[in-house]
């Protein structure tokens, strides 16, 4: 008989943004007269950049020509697009790296999942709370172990992230192989700064240990000195993946292109301790699993990177941006503890009452009608707090904090 | 230390497509006077269908509005599409399939092989000769054990398909797990009947294995009484999965839009025999470690099930069928043997003078300027083969046929 992977089996609940959607979606069923207000999940608003949506119109127009039709891309991506990222996401920044090491996927959950196919048995550590999609997939991977009473998996390394740590993971005094950072945040909103970063990249050299890298939110870092990529850190072109995507950067939720970079000087090992390059499996993985990302969809990509594409991606960024601004001042007025929201759209809201994440969301479904993001949903450390996100419209943004200041949250303001 | 897995070091040869596509390029490097055609991979060369097309701009023009604007969509595909599909592709060959037991994905390629995430150990079965993916997503899952001489894996049950069973897996009067079916088939364009459908679908009901069913060739099905789907045939529901594609049927393999069906009603067991079902596992892989396809390719794709759309697909499968009738008639005149064409874009060729599939590669490479795909590729019961495809133009499809009339292949004609 044909046995299923039995680490399914341990997975705990269901997929934490499904579970939103559904209780949004019957609370609206109940209450259709009402404006529910989603600043939940973290998904783009504003409009396509025109010249994205130009680029994508003249893309359609090729496949309807046969002179020009593209079929099978490279699974890799198209050289202009991984030329360009190289080009203006990392030399601009003096990071040497290789068109050859740009994976162009469908997105960042995709390769984060994905990645685990190229690893064997190994200690992995995970920032709680974190994107659950880290979590989800060790499990399924048979990384993870038993699932124990708090929610947490007996074979993960939890790395803490609270206030008593202004949400940064500390660096374990023992030995990981793999470990999942995220700067910006997701969903603390926390940054990871140059001295920070440089200590996880020197564990890692020191433990032969690898870091996965999640650098969706890299485009809101405002303030001077926060690395953009783990990359300008010395060393971590020996330790490091990098995850980027153009969901968050260019309004691409919908629309699917991200990429990722695998230094050709990454190298793991095999259970004799022979040293196996990282590259080549993952263009092995990546060859065989996937067949690249639509044509269409690389070239409105590309166009990101044009003058006026990074103009216009410079003004959705600070479109979302204000939204934060506006969060942060209406939860400030509120009397609401917070954090987050300056390098990054999220901000990460502490129940002003002791109240549970899962409570605070019924809290502000029932009595707001705005959606949040149960701050449990990302790990035991995230419990008694919940996330806003800055990808609303403005107007709408305004209308949440309105009716946030106008609620009795049995504080004083 | 950070461990790799070590399956995927067992791995044999690059993937085959791209060291033809390096063996060519190489070839067209040396020798730049010469016009190379292309009847290799299976990738479609006519433009995208006008009703595609125009879907595709309207789609970015909603993209281009905020009022109309699409962010992340269902993991599993917007209802508008898979409504379609199952009205379309199962109502209409009277099989009752659910909208929720379609999975819309980017590829069948990724389907096939992250389809391995779900499962545990197996015994699987694979076709030989077959599309290379079955095996080498086997090896990387650990489910092949180690490679023996013959570029063989000791842990897979190959069923050997050749001319003395005409090209049809033989069932096996042992147990397997899994098994991997493709009909119409790549490569050797062969399909499989209702009665030899039946008995696979039967043996998998009495061993509780599962069929991972491959139709993405399935629009090229001209004869009567062969089926479309697998689920034409009664119990199928319970023990098979099946991979559809709009790659080959609209010309969507540089667009990428596939999709898997994965009935309520199927089941596979944990290691205590408990029943598990697959549904549920699957929905969770799909949405843990995919987001969806572009909004705007399930627009497009979507176009295809309108009247126009109907049409106008059948004249692009139309044409390639005509190619292939062009790659049938050519090959009969030169004298050569082959299989298949018929209810298939593929056409497999047997080396004229026993010569092997590469030397039979290198030969119409370089006497003949056509690049084909050898057959051993496949698997060792490929070899002595060559497929050709039908989805080059009609002018370089009769421009082939021309220089392979005009070729001495030592043959009495």
């Amino acid at each position: 008989m044909v046995l299923v992977n039995e680490n399914f089996l341990n997975l705990q609940n269901s997929y934490l943004f499904s579970e939103i959607a559904r209780k949004t979606r019957e609370f609206i069923a109940l209450h259709p007269e009402v404006t529910v207000i989603k600043l939940g999940i973290g998904d783009a608003t504003r409009p396509l950049p025109l010249s994205v949506i130009q680029a994508f119109h003249h893309g359609v127009d090729e496949l309807a020509d046969q002179k020009t039709f593209h079929g099978y891309g490279p699974e890799q991506g198209y050289a202009f697009l991984r030329d360009l990222i190289v080009e203006n996401e990392y030399r601009a920044r003096g990071i040497d790296i290789d068109p050859d090491e740009i994976f162009i996927s469908d997105g960042s959950k995709c390769d984060t999942g994905n990645i685990l196919d190229i690893f064997g048995k190994n200690i992995v550590a995970i920032s709680d709370p974190s994107y659950p999609v880290y979590v989800d997939t060790n499990v399924m991977a048979g990384n993870a172990g038993i699932a124990t009473d708090n929610g947490q998996y007996a074979d993960i390394v939890y790395l803490p992230c609270n206030q008593s740590n202004n949400f940064c993971p500390a660096i374990p005094n023992f030995h990981v192989d793999l470990i999942y950072l995220c700067s910006p945040n997701n969903p603390t909103g926390a940054i990871l700064n140059k001295v920070e970063m440089k200590n996880w990249v020197d564990y890692a050299l020191r433990e032969k240990a690898i870091i996965l890298f999640d650098a969706a939110y890299e485009r809101f870092i405002v303030e001077d000195d926060i690395p953009h990529s783990i990359f300008e850190i010395p060393g971590a072109l020996k330790v490091a993946i990098e995850f980027r995507s153009f969901s968050k950067t260019a309004g691409f939720t919908g629309t699917r292109c991200a990429f990722t970079v695998v230094p050709k000087s990454l190298n793991a090992y095999d259970s004799k301790q022979n040293v196996i390059p990282i590259h080549p499996l993952w263009n092995r993985r990546h060859c065989t699993k996937f067949n690249g990302v639509s044509y269409l969809v690389q070239k409105a990509a590309a166009a990101i990177y044009t003058d006026i594409g990074k103009n216009e991606v410079e003004n959705i960024i600070k479109y979302y941006q204000k939204n934060a601004e506006i969060i942060r001042k209406g939860l400030k007025q509120a009397g609401l503890e917070f954090f987050g929201g300056i390098n990054s759209p999220y901000i990460w809201v502490k129940a002003p009452q002791g109240q549970s994440s899962w409570e605070l969301f019924d809290l502000f479904l029932e009595k707001l009608n705005i959606v949040g993001t149960p701050g449990s949903g990302f790990g035991p450390n995230g419990e008694g707090f919940f996330r806003l996100t800055a990808f609303g419209s403005i107007e709408n943004t305004q209308e949440a904090m309105k009716r946030i200041q106008n609620y009795n949250f049995g504080l004083e303001k």
